[in-house]
């Protein structure tokens, strides 16, 4: 450390690694900060059926492929933690542990964080517990799913999750005037859900079984989707502008403070493997543009 | 044809495919409309060394991938050309060759392959100049035709046209050896088609006849066709609200058109096969969301 670098790149998603090949091929260097086995969320999907020339390939290997293209262009990941960033004017200067880096440009790409997990939910995540319905949907046919969902638009995932699942019992985690009357209203197509306003507690594998407890008592089913809201990474740099939950962001991925681009889920729904991949690969092409500015 | 389709794609580009794959993950009926073998801006890449998940890849080999992938999940190309869109409200009519087809939403991937229209072109469109020599062929009955064509699948339609018109000028805009030997060669049953290897350089209309001027001089006939691999987009769709010579999107990648989406090359730069596969991707669960809406 102590150098400044071109571009820091903070996440190790497909927005990261996406940005860290495009970075590298136009002859930037690269600081990579993340997940040295890249981002639980690609390596701990079950499936990913739409990344274009991969078809049906498991999360972890799609993961491995990615650590390949890195490896092949000698881009290595630093697997350290970044607690703050602050705009410098020309340069960035960014807070890992005790120690300060500077870059000229920063990528930020570190998806959209999680909050405080529920007791079981870390232990089996992948194993049971999943955070894109979208994305497992396909793994319901027949089966039984609990939604619990933090926002009323996770309600489109439920109905299309339903059209697979033979039953879906759905927790919204947001206000709802009356529970009872909600499934009929809400998912009128869709006989197969059932909605319960209860306040999920925690998560357990029973006999091969996903058990969700909640104060009103357990419910068990096939798998558990926890559909959340991001936290804010507002936290992270002082005067970043958000939009809602994510980092606002132009179609070149710039955000409000010069020299700082966002990609991947941190800039919006759909949360897609291949959506976060092309947004990484245009903020470092943003990127390497202020960069060059900068020497003229 | 003749059903309505949900989403219409047209393209075959990284962004088409993309879009046709997510589409069909989401229970959505896919018309994908464009080349066979994917688009050439693909397949003649030499080494792309920057999407991410297949590092170092030549261009014919990431097509394959691409194919590979469109037919494990069992969606077929159509390999015809739309010469135009019709926005009707809640659905569109796509015109291709003499038919017509609906779909309740449409993806506009195309890529950038038309370019600047030749000074006269605009002003006689459709009296005169024509994208289309199928649908206008029987027009053409005992005149006389120009044909420039910008690819070699176009020389069909030359043979086509040469059925019905007394006289057809060819002027192939890409590489051919001889011309002089091409007319026997490429049309040994059409002795009613010349081959001219000139360059166009504008259009002009005199005393009812349709004048082409070339690097060769002036061609006459009583009509022009320009064959180009795409029409340019707010030719194809009236009412298209273009940014220069890109269509213009938000985030969602929505066009000004309820229900026309646009992805890749045509929404603007940077012209990278991650980017474009991404913004397919943002485009198909857009149009997702629309019909769904629809149905509401």
């Amino acid at each position: 450390m102590g150098k400044r670098y071109d571009v820091a790149i903070i996440g190790t998603g497909p927005a990261g690694v996406s940005a860290a090949i495009t970075a590298t091929v136009r002859n930037k260097s690269v600081l990579l900060l993340g997940s040295a086995s890249v981002s639980d969320k690609v390596s701990k999907a079950h499936m990913i059926q739409n990344y274009p020339g991969l078809p049906d390939i498991p999360g972890q290997e799609l993961a491995q492929h990615f650590l390949d293209h890195l490896k092949k262009m000698e881009i290595p990941i630093t697997d350290r933690k970044v607690t703050m960033i602050y705009a410098m004017g020309d340069y960035f200067s960014l807070q890992i542990d005790q120690e300060f880096v500077e870059a000229s440009a920063v990528i930020l790409a570190i998806g959209v964080s999680f909050g405080k997990p529920f007791p079981g939910e870390d232990e089996n995540l992948g194993r049971g517990v999943s955070y894109c319905a979208t994305c497992d949907a396909a793994l319901y046919r027949g089966k039984e799913a609990v939604v619990v969902g933090y926002a009323p638009k996770e309600e489109a995932d439920v109905r299309f999750l339903a059209e697979m699942a033979q039953k879906v019992t759905y927790i919204p985690v947001y206000k709802k005037e009356d529970a009872a009357a909600m499934a009929p209203e809400l998912f009128p197509d869709r006989p197969n859900v059932e909605v319960k306003q209860v306040k999920p507690l925690g998560i357990e594998k029973r006999d091969g079984r996903m058990v969700l407890a909640t104060d009103g008592g357990e419910i068990s089913a096939d798998g558990i989707f926890l559909l959340r809201e991001s936290v804010s990474p507002g936290k992270l740099v002082p005067g970043l502008e958000l939009d809602g939950n994510h980092v606002k962001v132009d179609r070149k991925m710039a955000t409000n403070l010069p020299g700082l681009f966002a990609a991947g889920d941190i800039t919006g729904t759909p949360y897609q493997y291949v959506k976060s991949a092309g947004e990484g690969n245009v903020a470092a092409l943003s990127a390497v543009s202020w960069i060059d500015s900068l020497k003229k």
